[in-house]
């Protein structure tokens, strides 16, 4: 953004709608104008071959450069950077399980997630990264143009520059599409944000070692496979500005109910169950009847979690445990350290359920409270769980509609793929991610449940603390078949 | 709102917009359909004589009902309600001050403020009440028909039951206009909000003795009287939805240039010096950037700040003090109580510099850190200030525009009036008021201010955390011209 001189000069207002309109030709350009999906495929494999992450567990007391606080048992780096392990007491009112505590995550520093984008042959390319973490399962995912932690950019642990930021640092010569903060898991983090940034260049810029132009079109295909979008491409991709009442224009869903449904559902214009003031106040009304006290406490002596084997776990063995990992990196800005990891038991599973009203596609969205979260509730998936937790708990805390999620039959699935958490903090976390069309019926709406178009949610994520990361996810995955060809 | 069965009902995207020309014209009916403004002031005048508080200086350790903790010094309420006053520790990087202690108003609780409205005579009006509360100069005040923290509506004191409660906290039957949570002063308030809302009934509600129907007509004319509306009735007229392509018809601003810019300003096509989305990238980038570390820590011992002769000062004798007061009241919830409140020395300077850019009225907002805010930064009044504190601090503190606003002659004041600070935490706290129509030339977009429209302002109203409560106060003053006719 440079600055203007006083009244030299004014914006029109429409100049946002213009980009979801080559956003939308981007996502119709299915194979890219830089290098084909085959090619792609290709190069993508062999970059797996000579890039790679090792991570070997190692108890928590052995991992170089971290300490534990001998008073309060807290897990921190030795430069104060990075982030700490801490304690969580939380007392929540009215619910199924209102007092618990955990460990958490401590990251205050606000990271940059963000994504270049330039148009080749007119069409809008993202340049991608293939990278590889610490926590994933197998091989590189395709991340954003810069994924970096405040420490990771000031280059705390003295590893190399990271590429590209300067295009996020200084936005003044570029075009900002997207630029918002964004929470993360607040089952696992304590206020964490990142900000998701898309910045539109005109100027060349090469791509390094790793790094391709990729069409949103490829991005929506890529999509549909297992672990390849990484969670922090996918959540700078649901803040993309979508919306726009010219779509169905350039996305000619044709006779696809479905896709004509949800590209409807993207025209600020289309009607939806609520107004968007309803929307605001039942969110202001959910945050402000919620009752929460979280208080962090010392993670030594946490009720319910014991230090044992290396690792902290809960007595029952649900949740996750805190683990030690030694890391050795190929491909990565420094090639070998150590570091604590969350690591969850069991895969979750993480679920939309929309339906069609008056031909508009409508998302039913959970006002959910994460003892993390900076301002209580955020709106997630309609199902976000971890079932195998649930045998150990009392049984109203089951989710609503996991049921009907695990019911659904084939032809009421949309989307399904099995997707991966930030593999720099989670290891081996892996969700079952799936978008449902189907109608639970006239009760769905009771309690902290409400149907919302696509282009609400896209007006709240130009906003903080409105939609949480899993949900983005799905929103990501749910932009994907907005031009998907029908199927044969 | 009333649950909606699936697929029942959808909701045009329109009927806010209807809402802001329903306020307008209420805006356009200057002397009300149930009472003009001489009647009113009779009946003021005569409440005034039946209804008083007298707030008598006690020492802080005499307070009935309130103790210090021996150990923090953390002054706190018996019942564990209401709030406590404890110590801050802040680090903010990069200013002129950039570490300082202060004692700090502990009120987790999210509050209502809600003003009930109804149509008489087809014209929206407002029931207002007027109430004496203890931190006031001189009598009642008109304040929103409800004004009540959690402890009092939860009747934490044993007191009366909240007249009009009902209407905001179950809204089912009725039309929610705005529902917000905004916070407070972020100086001497840690994360402190409450929840602004304006409610709709078509049902009869009689007035109680001390409520009374206005048109916003009739609020925007006593607006320009010192003292007569107060803050909180203030911060919920700025979250009015007031924003509409169709207000210039309503409003006929004819040949006044000001009125027309303003009127135009309202209007969400208005062309503005940056885009909305340039808008929140600012906004995102000016919280990154911003290094702020905040500690609660004990009031007891905190550094530049004593207790003697019954308060809490700061050594240099600026700022403001800690002071204990006995009240007895009539006309309120109880009638005799003892609380801490907030004494600022000086009185303060609120002022927006405003100016045409091609006939669009622009605001000039500084996005200003406060210690208190939930999310590092919010916009603030182009000046906010207590002149006499920058007698102690270095010059590179001393505000920017302060000397503008305080040089602008009688032509350029749009607006001006000296109004109250909450009279229920803050002891004899007065603000000037400002709008001043002036360009301060090229240069004033640098740093951490930008110039916005006034829709773009509505359109940040409807959600938390963006804009401070002294901007609010303002951005009401400033909707009070819109309707005004041309001086004379």
């Amino acid at each position: 953004m440079a600055e203007l001189s006083a009244g030299s000069s004014v914006v029109p207002t429409g100049t946002r709608g213009d980009t979801a309109l080559r956003i939308a030709e981007s996502a119709m350009c299915r194979d890219g104008r830089v290098m084909d999906l085959e090619t792609f495929h290709k190069w993508f494999a062999d970059l797996g071959r000579r890039i790679y992450t090792r991570a070997e567990r190692v108890p928590i007391d052995e991992l170089e450069g971290w300490d534990s606080d001998p008073v309060t048992g807290n897990i921190g780096h030795r430069s104060g950077g990075f982030f700490t392990i801490e304690g969580l007491d939380v007392h929540i009112a009215d619910v199924a399980v209102p007092d618990w505590s955990q460990p958490i995550i401590n990251q205050p520093e606000v990271g940059i997630l963000g994504i270049l984008v330039k148009e080749f042959d007119g069409v809008l390319h993202c340049l991608m990264q293939a990278k590889v973490e610490p926590g994933n399962c197998d091989g590189p995912q395709l991340s954003p143009t810069v994924q970096a932690t405040r420490s990771n950019y000031r280059r705390v642990h003295r590893g190399r520059a990271t590429p590209y930021l300067e295009y996020f640092r200084d936005t003044a010569r570029h075009r900002v599409i997207a630029d918002v903060r964004q929470s993360e898991q607040g089952s696992a983090f304590h206020h964490k944000r990142n900000r998701n940034m898309v910045v539109e260049v005109t100027e060349d810029v090469e791509p390094l070692d790793g790094f391709c132009w990729l069409s949103i079109g490829q991005l929506h295909r890529l999509l549909a496979d297992d672990d390849m979008i990484n969670m922090d491409a996918r959540t700078v991709l649901a803040c993309l500005p979508v919306a726009h009442t010219g779509l169905a224009d350039v996305l000619r869903p044709g006779a696809d109910g479905f896709r004509a449904a949800l590209v409807r559902s993207c025209d600020p214009d289309a009607p939806g169950v609520w107004s968007m003031g309803d929307v605001l106040s039942w969110i202001t009304d959910t945050r402000s009847r919620t009752d929460v006290r979280i208080r962090r406490v010392p993670l030594k002596a946490l009720p319910g979690w014991r230090r044992v084997d290396g690792r902290i776990s809960h007595e029952s063995g649900r949740f996750f445990d805190v683990i030690g990992v030694r890391v050795e990196a190929s491909g990565r800005e420094v090639s070998r350290w150590c570091q604590p990891m969350v690591e969850p038991h069991g895969m979750g599973v993480v679920a939309f359920l929309v339906k069609r009203v008056d031909g508009v596609l409508h998302v039913l969205v959970h006002a959910r409270v994460e003892a993390g979260y900076v301002d209580i509730v955020e709106l997630a998936p309609t199902v976000q769980c971890t079932p195998a937790n649930y045998e150990v708990l009392p049984g109203p805390a089951r989710p609503r509609f996991l049921d009907a999620v695990l019911a659904a039959d084939r032809g009421q699935i949309r989307y399904e793929a099995v997707l991966s958490e930030e593999g720099g903090r989670f290891y081996h976390a892996r969700n079952r991610y799936l978008v449902i069309e189907a109608d639970p019926g006239p009760g769905a709406q009771s309690g902290d449940y409400r149907w919302l178009t696509v282009h609400q949610l896209a007006d709240l994520l130009r906003h903080s603390h409105y939609v949480n990361v899993q949900a983005r996810s799905l929103i990501a995955c749910l932009y994907s078949l907005a031009a998907a060809p029908a199927e044969a």
